[in-house]
């Protein structure tokens, strides 16, 4: 689906957002992580051995709830199927690094990153609704 | 389970969670809301209409994660069997836009929750997990 340019830009300006991932029994698992979009799918980063990434590699989808936590609270949900990429990741990741902290220095390097068994979740979207007080219509 | 008074301190100052519930269908549906502890339980309010409150009518369960958008971005989740409250919502969704407000100038009265068809979600916390950047340990 594609995703208007407001929420782009919401997403672009949070640079976190609420990850949610289905365990093996079904239950609902969550946590917090970077995101930002690259051309039309959206990033974040983790480790291999984290929860959520297992889930991801059972399940192939994730949801992700972005929101802006001053007043009104803006929000939005995105969703869609999602993968673990493994490979060359330290570019990716680096640029997830810079988004975050307005600066590529002390970015990690490729064999950090190897140490640290991070990994990228890929998520491409397939439905966003939610959106509260976003100029943009409820859902898509 | 027992919440730490830390847990309790840092929900209090965020005030807003992102709650997950499962649709009929099995997937994770996502959305922003205002919380706050009651005693033991968390409060948040909602619509009877809205999607939320039928996943938790028919599951009886959410996740709430709540995080700090400041970096570190501190955050943790808390899930448990939660149920809608339809009764005498008043006084406690009062309480609630006190808390998100810092006044209680303004709150709803009875009629007005009424007729906006206003209910709560209370949720009894069984296990929270992924404390980060929180003086706790990671899970309880």
């Amino acid at each position: 689906v594609d995703i208007p340019a407001v929420l782009r830009t919401f997403v672009a300006e949070q640079k976190t957002c609420v990850i949610a991932t289905t365990r093996r029994d079904g239950s609902i698992r969550q946590s917090v992580v970077v995101c930002a979009f690259d051309d039309d799918r959206i990033l974040a980063s983790t480790t291999a051995s984290r929860a959520k990434a297992r889930d991801i590699e059972r399940s192939s989808w994730a949801s992700l709830c972005i929101f802006g936590h001053e007043q009104p609270y803006p929000s939005v949900t995105i969703e869609g199927s999602a993968r673990i990429i493994r490979d060359n990741v330290g570019d990716l990741t680096r640029k997830l690094y810079a988004s975050l902290r307005g600066t590529s220095d002390g970015a990690p390097t490729d064999e950090q990153l190897a140490a640290a068994g991070r990994v990228l979740i890929e998520i491409s979207p397939d439905h966003w609704y939610g959106a509260s007080y976003l100029e943009v219509n409820a859902e898509g």
